[in-house]
């Protein structure tokens, strides 16, 4: 199977962490999300300890919430360690009900409102990553109101391409992200950073991309950050306290892709970040990375009814489900690939090649083409896997369709971890 | 200006249907979408007289509600005449819920689940346009189990490309929907649901696809449409109650597009099938269509605050906004176009030429590209046009932002449609 969380049981049923897939979907309904509560803890703690042993106590990886953004995550954060990248009051709303302690927190984003400084000041979120001089005015000038010196990271952009899909490169120079180092635009910015009374520059972040299976392009990245910082200690005597790389690393949604080994990989650009420190002869500044994607994509699998199969001879065959994307948008915004198996007949004859569609009103509401399985039935389930991140997260109500259930499979039985969305609660808002 | 219900005030700020766009926006904060309801009134209207006049008293235009999904869109199309057009259970709960007449509704969708037939049963849906066989073995049965006899459209492919976007192009042989009539399996599905004890066969159904701005791709449809009527006729003396041609016509975006003059659209067209269905020697069916776009798009702006700019010299420069793909995901899913004026500061000379960037964290959160505007500052209002169909109704939590509130201008002055989302709504469902 593609993760080892994964399997197949003696009824010819998937599982996950050892449950019965079938059985979750008759007793949850469909279309249903299952948490591997291990693995996600597991995933967590990988970073957690690889990034203390390898960049030193003081390294911390923060879980970029974005990716699946709930209060059962913040709470396996708050668990294991982690701290948290948030982008939005409503990240920082969620985790502050999960009881996740902010000073951990980066709170992130190209646009910062008004009402989000304030409410991130009145919570003492850790650090704002700040990404152009208007939102640092507004940061200083509020931050003055409320008699607050926030601690500032500037988002730079290093200028890399890590080669992987357009919409997710978020290092290069034109990106809305960041203020470019090669444009001598962040060193504008820091010196002007510097003058600011009411904030303190504590460091600098970039975050490169996603999908990346490389450490070279981490490398990349570190190597133009630090010689950046040691640009800068000399221009403006800066003494960067935390260098935050951000994350992007790849995750296997399908056969053939590799699985990262967190240990070697941290390991490896640890080794090459400190070298270039002592080379730069700066002081070794604390280390933040950001995974999300990595932490919670491979955690989960999503699960929906079949609702029949079509044949069109001479072009192709498909087979409806009742979710699609509503809850799983990715394949109709990026194409992205996903492995998809017939769970309630893992083991019959994968003989049928189609296109997954969706119930949405719309054509290009796929899930994914070219699939072989078992010719489905009406009634069968089906699962796509690896669908923890940027799934529920970028969810919608499209043709007024409840956002599924979130549940988990834990060490004491499966639980509830997102109700399913009424009609009710779709309509709760319409006068 | 790009429509007739737009204009600039002597403050230089935009206004729709008279009101000061800015005020609106100081009044209920952003993002903030604003109706017209007149034009919403009249854009049904139009399609309700011309349907009457052109194609007889008993044709109707169904209100494709995909598009824009909430239970004031309903009472409008209850009160001006047209029926709905529905794909779910939460359209229907929906439109229940506004007190619409529910047997003036299709229910549309290329995967209807058992509850979703159990429920369209129970609450005296109109059609079930049907779409494929595992479907109509389904609804026969459950109608069976009711002790009802629901009236039955069959979706069919009438195998016509409107050189359109991919993604909604829905009337080809290779698509989601419908039972293709090239390949012989449209009759074979007629001729078995004829067999069918607990169903009425009612008539035929094909939509071509999104933003046709020509009569002659309807015409090429219907002329496939009465064709096949005709052919059943003949072979299986079918008589067709209901030819439903679907929707799909063009709404001006951009200038250079042409705005679709509705009452001569409808005459060309049903010239054509009258003389179609004369040609054929079968008996006049009531004809239905089903704009849906072309009701409310136009009828409705988005306006945003402005974040701040970036200029990244030798590349180019970004406005953000406080909102993005999590209420308009059309530009990351389609490149979709749109008109985008900075509605403060409208007189000003136009001279900055930028990207739109939404407040998401993702590089592919655009709302627009090459726009040319007054250079924006920090809290100018920034107006997108013609946001009316598929941008509320698309819109999801991604990084957990709220869904933007939903305002009317209206005769008897501005009311609150659709109450904006809190953080509260947000979580919870979060366990």
């Amino acid at each position: 199977m593609l993760h080892t969380n994964l399997s197949v049981n003696e009824n010819n049923h998937l599982t996950i962490a050892g449950a019965d897939t079938v059985s979750l979907a008759r007793e949850y309904g469909t279309p249903l999300m299952v948490l591997d509560e291990e693995r996600i803890k597991s995933n967590m703690l990988a970073y957690v300890s690889a990034m203390k042993k390898h960049f030193g106590d003081n390294a911390t990886p923060f879980y970029a919430s974005k990716a699946f953004s709930c209060k059962y995550l913040y709470r396996l954060a708050s668990e294991t360690g982690m701290g948290i990248d948030i982008v939005s009051s409503g990240e920082l709303y969620t985790a502050k009900a999960a009881g996740f302690d902010l000073s951990l927190s980066c709170f992130h984003g190209n646009n910062k409102t008004d009402a989000d400084i304030v409410y991130a000041l009145e919570n003492g979120v850790g650090h704002f990553v700040v990404d152009n001089l208007s939102e640092l005015d507004r940061i200083d000038e509020i931050a003055a109101e409320m008699g607050k010196t926030p601690s500032v990271l500037l988002r730079l952009s290093p200028g890399i391409d890590p080669h992987t899909f357009a919409a997710v490169v978020t290092g290069s120079v034109d990106c809305k992200f960041g203020i470019a180092i090669e444009t001598s635009q962040a060193e504008e910015a820091l010196r002007y950073a510097l003058t600011k009374k009411n904030i303190s520059v504590d460091g600098i972040h970039a975050h490169i991309g996603s999908q990346i299976f490389d450490v070279e392009p981490f490398c990349d990245e570190a190597k133009i950050m630090v010689g950046f910082l040691s640009d800068m200690k000399k221009k403006l005597c800066f003494d960067c306290k935390i260098l935050n790389l951000g994350g992007g690393f790849g995750v296997k949604y399908v056969e053939g892709q590799p699985n990262i080994n967190v240990e070697s990989f941290i390991s490896e650009i640890a080794k090459y970040v400190k070298n270039e420190v002592e080379k730069c002869g700066i002081s070794y500044p604390k280390i933040y990375m950001e995974p999300g994607r990595s932490i919670v994509a491979d955690t989960c699998l999503t699960l929906y009814t079949v609702g029949g199969t079509k044949e069109i001879p001479g072009f192709k065959n498909y087979v409806s489900v009742d979710g699609g994307m509503s809850d799983n948008p990715r394949y109709a915004l990026y194409g992205s690939e996903y492995t998809v198996c017939l769970a309630s007949r893992m083991a019959d004859e994968k003989s049928f090649t189609c296109t997954v569609a969706g119930r949405c009103c719309e054509s290009g509401d796929l899930i994914q083409e070219n699939v072989l399985l078992p010719k489905p039935n009406r009634g069968d389930i089906l699962a796509v896997l690896v669908t923890g991140a940027y799934n529920y997260s970028m969810a919608s109500n499209y043709n007024r369709i409840p956002r599924p259930a979130v549940v988990a499979v834990t060490k004491d039985g499966v639980k509830t971890v997102i109700r399913r969305e009424s009609f009710e609660d779709i309509i709760k808002n319409d006068l």
